[in-house]
């Protein structure tokens, strides 16, 4: 398979970058085409403004979502942009491997998503009808492809369990599955957590690129997230409530995923 | 009061634009004194790297966390950084205003939260012991400030519902009101949120303001969001996990709030 790394962590001397590095020659050991979108390394501008879209016309004013359609539209995104786009044109597999920075993407990956995932190609993509509301959520531009998250956290495991005082880690990294992946089409794949990693020894780090190989190694055939499809009868349209006999007298993150 | 706004918006003339001119004028004119952080006027650096540390070893391994301590109590942060931290010591109210890229902050206000969260200051502050661990979620540097978040979002109200496709408004934007907010001591008061902004006529605008001006014009006397807090016996320590007899059998984000 093609495999995309991005990754986002300032220091290779790092756990990240260990983990990173770990992660390359396992999956080029397996025979996969890996690249890498190092983001530090490559200097990634993060913030997404006017320069963005050089052909659109300065004197008026920024349009965020139509400038960036008409940029996708006529071939003008920026040279980086447009290059993002063809390494994830060529992936069967998208990893995002960042630290946890206040629960969140560090903002240069923030900018990364902010600046690629471009009108009409990530987002404003399919009709609007009666019975369809977008290829989004299941559909869309990504379609066929996976993507996981590989992430470290300091905080202890326990604190982000199902009543840890920050929260279930599956609803903090919610609006980076389903929210930024599998909107615009991505199967994702259940995240790679590492935590209290100001704690871990050489025996910890042993056992972590241990699990870190396997689910490697099980990338094809690990059975993604089963959100539940936007288009699929599952939700109203327009409204997007999910039908009430569904997770019924429920709400929450946890609805949107089946069973 | 003293009241910073701190604005993530690209362009001037839009929405998020307006809804801030109209803050400011409302603010003032009932006697506040405002600051505004005007992020992309600032050209405000996004990313968090070693040149934030500018007295650091520059031949060691970047630590994210033990630079950012060392040049907070060396007093030896960026200039652009140590003037954010003098308004937020000034400020009793603070105020977040952005467009909600992603289910997130764009990426400039998430580079704003990154390197001015420093470690001394916004987090890695105060004793851990067997019952107490840190000085956080409801203490901290900011306890006793108050702040709020101004979002605009373009999906449509019921797509942010209980049961709506995107998940509920309160939980996509927990990570940022507890995590970001909380966690280092604000009082977080409930958000301010205009959606489907790309149909908002002239009488959605006036509706839009009369409710935001209420919404400033009772700053000081709105009940904040009642999170727990970490360190007054509604958590176990170390592991910070919510006791057993409180909202028993339940998890998710909703346990941290009371009632």
């Amino acid at each position: 398979m093609n495999v995309l790394l991005v990754f986002a962590h300032p220091e290779p001397r790092s756990l990240n970058g260990a983990l990173k590095d770990f992660a390359l020659q396992r999956l080029r050991a397996q025979g996969h085409q890996v690249e890498v979108s190092d983001l530090y390394a490559m200097g990634w501008k993060a913030v997404l403004d006017g320069a963005d879209f050089p052909a659109r016309d300065a004197h008026a004013p920024l349009d965020t979502v139509g400038d960036s359609l008409q940029a996708y539209q006529s071939g003008t995104l920026t040279a980086d942009v447009l290059a993002e786009h063809a390494k994830l044109r060529r992936a069967d597999v998208l990893i995002l491997q960042f630290p946890l920075w206040w629960f969140s993407l560090p903002a240069i990956l923030k900018g990364w998503i902010d600046r690629v995932w471009a009108c009409g190609f990530a987002y404003g993509v399919g009709e609007h009808s009666a019975t369809h509301w977008g290829d989004r959520y299941g559909e869309g531009t990504f379609r066929g492809k996976r993507a996981m998250l590989m992430v470290t956290a300091g905080g202890w495991e326990s604190h982000y369990a199902a009543r840890g005082v920050n929260g279930p880690i599956d609803d903090i990294l919610f609006p980076i599955q389903h929210g930024m992946l599998y909107y615009p089409g991505f199967a994702v794949l259940s995240p790679f957590v590492v935590y209290h990693t100001s704690r871990l020894d050489a025996a910890r780090f042993a056992q972590t690129t241990a699990t870190l190989g396997a689910r490697l190694d099980a990338l094809a055939s690990t059975p993604p997230i089963p959100f539940r499809p936007q288009n699929g009868g599952d939700y109203t349209i327009p409204a997007l409530a999910l039908r009430e006999d569904l997770a019924a007298g429920r709400s929450g993150f946890g609805v949107h995923v089946e069973g």
